[in-house]
């Protein structure tokens, strides 16, 4: 939704407020930071999260100085961004950066609700690890109650995406400097086994 | 230094306040994000940034709203995060990341210095794409109009880091499931040109 806060000064035209266009880019980031302020200071916490419908759930220790924060309501900043490369023009100028963010403002909820506390544990594991909840043993309920999972609703939401090669200056266009784009990307190098797991074949969702 | 603020709630031992943990981790970042807060709301911006010595330099237009509200001294929160794999324990509960991250608390001084200016810019230009700057026309007095200069101090920051594999409780090292590590990198891949430079040879910093 496009309120004040969300509408940036500049660049308008890389803005979206849609969900096809802001939900992929949740779906694909890993780990999001998130801030809140306490007496005008910000604190700013990079933390895993996982999207369902409209709803972000993010989780951490009953003992976590961050969750207990921000468990009290106070206003969040939760910000993603995936680099998709650098953009290299002619000129320091022109230079920039092809990504993909969302900037989202919300407060946290509590999730009291057992099915529901599992199923967002479940959607954590499975958004760094496709597949990995269904190999695991049941989660115990010593480790439930150690454990918050917080609740964010998507309603006031932003993208940001640039893409494509350098905008560079008419004039600029026939000096003898390379210009183009340096894709990135992140990536999965080969699973490395734990000393509990040299013998134990690699699952069909790690390959 | 270590204050209040840099020392967290949780896991102290994987947290550092040395310089040679804390500046290799910003040496290797391409990003940051910087949160500052007005009336109690938090806003978070992803930015590239550089260092040199003590200072971390960012930039922007003159017109950014960020820019400009960081420039009047509010208290801002950089943090920085790179993710080196993720670890996959026998339990739900004992999965983890291997990352290091740096959060550090300043506030913005706008560099006026032309001098300090444009070696910032060269920073800037060269920690995204090593031996850039050289290779660039130079930057003119209209396009430094355009653009602000800001230096933060590190002076409050730590580091939080996380190696090595998972640390599953002795009760569930036999259970069948797979544990280790998936490691993650970000990669960059074979540069693409603009239709300006189809017959530039691709300079040596590129290849």
């Amino acid at each position: 939704m496009q309120t004040i806060r969300t509408t940036p000064s500049r660049l308008a035209k890389r803005t979206y407020y849609d969900e096809a266009t802001i939900h992929p880019i949740l779906d694909e980031a890993l780990f999001c930071t998130i801030s809140y302020a306490v007496d005008g200071q910000p604190f700013s916490i990079p933390t895993a999260f996982a999207r369902r419908g409209n709803t972000i759930y993010i989780h951490g220790s009953v003992g976590s100085h961050f969750i207990r924060e921000i468990q009290k309501g106070r206003p969040v900043c939760m910000s993603v961004m995936l680099v998709d490369g650098l953009v290299l023009a002619k000129s320091a100028f022109s230079h920039s950066v092809n990504y993909r963010s969302v900037i989202l403002f919300a407060t946290a909820e509590t999730v009291t609700d057992d099915t529901e506390r599992m199923e967002a544990l479940a959607l954590l594991t499975d958004q760094l690890i496709p597949g990995r909840w269904a190999d695991l043993r049941p989660t115990t309920a010593s480790e439930m109650r150690k454990t918050t999972v917080l609740a964010f609703t998507i309603s006031e939401a932003s993208a940001k995406v640039r893409t494509g090669g350098p905008n560079d200056e008419p004039e600029d266009l026939d000096l003898p400097t390379w210009a183009g784009v340096v894709p990135m990307r992140t990536v999965r190098l080969a699973p490395e086994p734990a000393a509990s797991s040299l013998d134990t074949p690699l699952p069909n969702y790690l390959q």
